[in-house]
């Protein structure tokens, strides 16, 4: 970690700064430049609150070189990690492809497109109980009834289920959940990462909309440092400027964080792009860049069917996709 | 609320989705354009769940012409807000400044600090005993503790106190906190806005890093939509491209806010810059356009004095603060 | 186009609105709601000025129905556009591969890289020679004498060339230049779009940095407008908050793209990501969401060398770049 | 400049980067740490390209500690400029008020506009002649025929007019103009700048769309690296998420850049916001925190008012803002 120090400092101020931070368990190195005077700390910098020590008067700016983030970091853990869910897993060789309706709304419902999206290939099912709307007056989901429905759905297919948590007291109704959902809304929800550190439950932890790279390590971080090691990371779009598409899939991040962390990387072409129409694309071009595996909203309902169609895909649509994601995954392995 | 549907929608297609539509209580009024047919709904359509309708395979883009915000819209509600809090209040005529650590850190600190700031006219005392940081290795706040140093504070000056909750399961802890805030990593925790919902305490939410206004009206919705209209609204600034300002001030949702509903809306420019040196030219920005008040970090502590100064004003400073604010205060008055 | 009108607005008001709206060769429908009057506008809506029209004290909001782009849109020209460069294409059944340095810095540099690429697979051979620098005291590029030394790689190679313009009097130099690139910071240098709207050269239109895709459109629609309807679009990375890459790469403007206009569509990986590691990867989700070609810096000059590597690849690595592309491409074919 | 190495570069890697460094005049000093080596660069390093040192294989990341601007930089020219504009002038102790239609329509128009905005104290004129606009198919603007009835408005009022640019050829045509403009397309236009850097006109540059403060800067640079140090910066919105506002103002850059240069900074709350209804509480605001002056739009043309008021403000409106800026200045003041 360095800091550089603003013009003018003086040597008594530097001698406080140093003093402080070798109290705080830190070697500190200064060289003095022409204008300005830069502190080299070393040791276990990962405790410092760069935040605090920026904000002091005589320090221009701070800059880290390692990265704050230790559990989740690909330096001290080489190897990428593989998350058993069930008889599958996510990461390493398996492509995980977590596919299901984007809310639970009735048995027949559920039933339908869980083994609709079993025989299309799908590794695991997805469904909403619990649902976080912008608005108290959108529906809900149907809570406790939801994760019922689940389980009966995974009872009779086999698939491993996930589903999203929106409150720690809730914990005790996902205790047959095989995967915990961290929706974008609360990935930095500090307070729920840390029970969900307590548990041994995969959380698949959702990027927030205008959360960094870094940031979304540092939520794995909070997960880990409980000791809980079971995370899966997921893209689903950032917010941005443009409008055409509901936020922007940010693909890099798939090899980016393959870089900096062994967890593995799944992609949510829904929610990224909140057109049925791209999700194809998208997903064919996230098993190209090397994501770990794919969450796709499928439908089945009568609302939507109503109308022909909606923006989740339906059963034959996706089935068409699995397809073409087996090509692409063949052609980048090869 | 207007439908736009796409080219090529059949009659049958078009009578299905009136059905759907008149079956939720609606008016539906269609003209056909010569490309296009729109469907106008009349009636409760705040309950209408947007994002399904535009998600339909035929529909085009869907237009809101009523505010999905139904107890914080201004329509409803013309006179502004006033909210009692102690013996003071938010909104109105009265410009509340909320002034005070960041973090609670002693007893000693926090009720000097308390002194200073009332001394300078703020009317509450704010400082954090929970700490949403970033990383899990940061310092979290002194928590209970810390509530019970700020009520001291409060026995000793009077001055009412505003502090964050993190987690609904705190509530306990807050039963004499004046003002509860809610973070801007929080706004979109809806289990803890709905939990707050079911108080009576004045609640400051604060926006969050990429969210919109509309989403904010939506946030004090959940609270509102529970029974407890005492919402005071915050910005803090929010994530653009800009470096080198913590976040980018968005002054204009001062007056924005303003038109849209009768809460109050306060400054956060500690938070929006993290620049102390920007402090003082925002707080005056904000009382200029017309802000109900302002929330204001000071210090006193020795880590910081230690290197002469720190992000946030000495004492000394934002009673220097204070005055201006007086004085454009009177100007835009007069 | 609908304009939605404020509450409250009068029927003089009204009347005065459709006939200045009708002297405009626009048929008005008017509907009146509840609580706002929508007007339709049916006709050439194209040419209304919607931010006019939105300014107007008592117009609440404007929508268009169709999109504002006339010649790029797919609607009136449902083929895809192959735009002939020399004795290849972009568009169509081409996978165009345009690659080379991103300055030209010398004859023996740009030699050696464009027979380098031609023997990978490139299909046209871009270099530098005017830059665009956010510094005045950065390398602006060797210009003129750059251009000369791309006309020798062409000649020597067969390659068709591709370099930017940064200003319309340098159009003289750009005589034999194949493809004529007009850079992000240029987008909306509406001047300069003009006049190469009176060329029939291929202009290749980066997206800038802060646009939408619909101002992306419009600027193509500058060109075409003038009469060259030659034109590609390229996605190079958009700006957003996140650090780790210098700007955030919008794959899912490839097909959105392709469904709004009949324009080729690249991608730029080199300059979205900033960093060489993410080429590949990037390249092949390009590749497998339906891409009409890439734009890839390549390099192999001596300063580069001397650290062992650079930003852009080196052409072993473009070579393994498009092998694997080459695969994926079979692979969506299939 | 600090460069920092990647963990693992050799001491053969070290010494090349080394005399590659010391070639280019600079001082280099190298630290080992535990993990990273660091490379502090002393000299001109302004002339440095960050760009291609980050991007070279061994170098983690780079980090200037001197600012990239020279002529622009306070460091090196502590007091404010005032930039002289016929009799009056911008930066200093005057508050410049640039007012005037958005585009110049007519004589009438323009001669009725000079006239109430100068009684309402305004010190220049502003109007549109060449218009940059997203679409070919808008109104471009009179162009010369524009500027030949602001030069008769400025005879008429003898108010100096300030009008934009977007060609540099198009600079005979400016002979008589006050102060040129170049609006926020054309920000990063690199051949426009050094052409007006190549004048002795004063030019208000405003800030892009989507551009830095620091870009901003050096775009500035551009112009006075030229020898035409009579800049002007214009903050204007940028473009974020937020949809209530057309942009959004960032006010913090006002105090922000009077720490970073000695060049005036005006701010322009009609673009910034494009709402009529929020351009007082900006100029109001804008004034509170120290801008050098403002840029309004005042119209008072048929189109407009046929529908009673429009997003610019009318004369009235305009002499009341002026009045409530005239208190708020004297409150900062005092």
């Amino acid at each position: 970690m360095i800091a550089v120090l603003k013009q003018g400092t003086t040597d008594a101020q530097l001698e406080n700064l140093s003093s402080w931070l070798r109290a705080q368990g830190l070697d500190v190195h200064i060289s003095k430049g022409e204008t300005h005077t830069v502190v080299g700390l070393v040791g276990d910098t990962a405790k410092v609150d760069a935040e605090l020590l920026e904000s002091l008067e005589i320090v221009d700016s701070v800059k880290r070189i390692s990265e704050p983030f230790k559990s989740a970091n690909r330096k001290f853990h080489p190897d990428d990690s593989v998350i058993k869910v069930g008889d599958t897993s996510v990461g390493g060789n398996i492509f995980a492809v977590m596919a299901g309706p984007c809310s639970v709304e009735s048995e027949e419902q559920v039933m339908e497109i869980a083994k609709a999206v079993k025989a299309a290939g799908a590794t695991m099912l997805r469904g909403g109980a619990f649902k976080p709307r912008t608005s108290p007056y959108d529906f809900q989901g149907l809570k406790a009834d939801g994760i019922e429905l689940l389980l009966k759905a995974k009872k009779e297919t086999g698939l491993p289920i996930v589903t999203e948590i929106m409150n720690a007291n809730h914990l005790p109704l996902f205790e047959d959940v095989d995967v915990i959902q961290v929706g974008a809304r609360n990935m930095q929800n500090f307070e729920l990462l840390k029970e969900l550190g307590r548990t041994n439950k995969p959380i698949l932890l959702k990027r927030g909309l205008a959360n960094t790279l870094k940031e979304l390590l540092m939520s794995a971080e909070y997960i880990m440092a409980g000791g809980n090691e079971n995370v899966i990371l997921c893209e689903r779009g950032i917010r941005t400027f443009e409008t055409y598409t509901r936020n922007t899939l940010d693909l890099s991040a798939v090899p980016m964080l393959h870089e900096l962390t062994h967890l593995p990387v799944i992609i949510d072409p829904s929610h990224a792009t909140g057109v049925a129409r791209l999700v194809k694309p998208m997903a064919l071009a996230a098993a190209a860049c090397g994501a770990d595996g794919l969450m796709i909203e499928v439908h089945n309902d009568p609302a939507h069917a109503l109308c022909d169609g909606a923006q989740s895909l339906t059963p034959d649509t996706f089935a068409d996709v699995m397809k073409s994601v087996g090509r692409v995954l063949d052609a980048v392995k090869a």
